[in-house]
């Protein structure tokens, strides 16, 4: 059998297994590296951090992890001392089944909020889980830490360079919350590729705040959030450095796998019938860029606009003109582009009328708004879905 | 005829007419002070604040105003050099009409972005305007100044103290933005107190930050955002100052005035089924019990969750630990009251298990959220509605 997803990458082996968490999808994910490996991490900043996050965060910082082991249909956020045991217990569950320490594992859960886990489910899961490894495809182990995703998220790349091949691998989980208190975005990141675990921290957040950072469902951080990255170098070769020809291609293999998890979220979102990229140029600084780009793309007046079809421009400089952004509005222009057609709908601060043209930037499910500030040089690119009744369906629907 | 409203504030003159900038309701507004009055002003913070707003901020500076043109129906936001003349010569129109200076009269405009005034109406409406002043209704004048308000919002009281009586009333249209563009928030009290200009600004201002400033319908603020005040001292006292009785008593009705108004926006949020009052106690600051409150009622899961009757403290959570606020997770309390009973989900960081209860509060339009951080003694409370299928509905189904 071909191998697949994250198990395809040299020296990685993973899992996705069912153990009764969530009521019929694979909800327990183990992925192991088979040699020593740098581990890089990013956590969300919410002040409710769940049990799984301050104990990753830990183990991070210890700086000898090589595994993650991942539950869905259970949070264990806000689960007091007892959730703090559990998050412990499952990696030492999940090293005994690997034949790792406990220091080698870290902890993710994803799924409703504020009740303890079922710790007779997730041993049973786990013995399971490891049981497995290296024989489940992408899918099934992308499907093993979605709660209410309505497909699995998975990317790849693989780039050659200098004679060397590296291989990245992903997967993630969209922050939908359909059900009650269920609002997690996960993403896990491999490459076989020898990269020092400084540098893969490094690249690691300055990828995530490109890319995960910059998509916006509903606006909410959850308490569980978490991207790790694990380089293991099973390729082989000398260690990777910045500024090396090496380096630049692996890490725009990096950032295209986060920059395809990333998009797949808010295209993913509850309800969502568009995608929304916001390019922002002419930017005075990077932060006012990516400041303007999430604004515009986190707006509700400018989701539903996008939803009913509207050039709506009046809200999108309504959105601009509340964040700290150095804008001059006698120089902004805004254009509606898609793959059917588009227009700019305001020219340096003066509206062109071009509303018909504009509108059939929502012929296709991808849509984008560009923005131009004209007030110098720096970029961002933010996504994000619509606001749909759909959305608003799911999310009030359903009720614990 | 009794006067009401405005009309009823001794030494003010108002007046409400139509024409023709709405298709039927009225849309043109004057209100004057028959006598020198302190004025005060707090305006939108959006970097592409609308020519009116611009042009006011600096009426204000010079310090002589006593009237204010309103139209509704047309912004005048985003309109460039043509916009400053129309503003401009609103007010050089309302100060002829009135037989004041134009540097007297201070000008206000709410309805769609981008588009240039209509000044034939404009002028046939003001000439109109002031030649009725004092015969219109409260409700008249109110309606004036709407948009897509489901009712107009009017709010009064009087106070006596120390053998005076003092009478306020105000106006409100709401961040409602059913149509496309529309999305302004304006206020607009009144009162015969005798009070200094710049004591009378800092009444406005500490005011407004507790009470219009508190409410959040869709999180956007719009080019055109406005509240004014005018103290014309027309009951004849002495001036009432800081640390008096009288003060006390007024700044008193001048709140209950502006809490009125300020509840009745997003009770009148589009498609909105409850008005959610976030009351936040135990703060360390009151900056940070403010910063708690309007997260916890500008974020859409949460007013979703509300819509769909559900207690979903996990998504209370979520939005306090996204804030800058200091919050220690284990001394969080969380209870949902309404009318009909409710009951504490959260205690000290442990969930009670009490859904069922606390569902109840939801049986009734108001209803309350309120959260003790356990860290302090500052307090603070938020409005916001409640996140419905119709407000997508209404912000998408109209386009240009």
């Amino acid at each position: 059998m071909t191998k697949t997803g994250i198990n395809a990458v040299p020296g990685f082996r993973a899992n996705g297994v069912h153990c009764g968490l969530k009521r019929k999808r694979r909800d327990m994910a183990l992925i192991v590296s088979d040699r020593v490996t740098s581990a890089a991490a990013v956590f969300t900043q919410n002040a409710f951090a769940a049990a799984p996050v301050l104990l990753s965060k830990r183990r991070i910082k210890a700086g000898d992890v090589r595994a993650i082991v991942v539950n869905s249909g259970n949070a264990n956020a806000c689960t007091g001392t007892r959730g703090a045991k559990d998050a412990e217990e499952m990696t030492v569950l999940a090293a005994r089944a690997l034949g790792l320490k406990p220091e080698q594992v870290m902890v993710a859960s994803t799924g409703i909020i504020g009740r303890p886990l079922d710790m007779e489910k997730i041993r049973t899961g786990i013995t399971e889980c490891a049981g497995g490894l290296d024989t489940a495809t992408g899918d099934e182990v992308a499907e093993a830490i979605t709660t209410t995703d309505a497909y699995t998220k998975q990317a790849e790349r693989s780039v050659e360079v200098e004679g060397r091949t590296f291989h990245v691998a992903g997967i993630a989980k969209g922050a939908g919350m359909i059900h009650p208190n269920m609002a997690t975005m996960l993403g896990f990141v491999v490459t076989d590729a020898p990269v020092a675990e400084d540098h893969f921290q490094a690249l690691l957040a300055e990828t995530v705040d490109e890319t995960f950072n910059m998509i916006s469902v509903d606006g909410d951080e959850s308490t569980n959030d978490m991207v790790a990255a694990f380089a293991n170098g099973a390729e082989g070769g000398a260690l990777v450095a910045p500024g090396t020809p090496e380096w630049h291609a692996l890490s725009d293999a990096f950032r295209a796998v986060c920059t395809d998890l990333a998009k797949m979220i808010p295209t993913d979102g509850e309800g969502a019938t568009h995608l929304i990229e916001v390019v922002v140029e002419g930017a005075a600084s990077v932060a006012d860029a990516r400041a303007a780009a999430r604004a515009v793309s986190s707006s509700n007046l400018v989701k539903a606009a996008v939803y009913g079809g509207d050039p709506n421009w009046g809200r999108i400089v309504a959105a601009l003109g509340q964040t700290e952004v150095a804008i001059d509005p006698a120089s902004v222009s805004i254009t509606f582009d898609g793959a059917e057609g588009g227009a700019t709908v305001l020219d340096k601060g003066e509206p062109t009328g071009a509303l018909k043209d504009a509108a059939r930037a929502f012929a296709t499910k991808e849509m984008r708004i560009r923005i131009d500030l004209a007030s110098g040089d720096a970029s961002a690119t933010a996504w994000g879905s619509d606001l749909t009744e759909a959305y608003v369906r799911f999310n009030s629907a359903y009720s614990t």
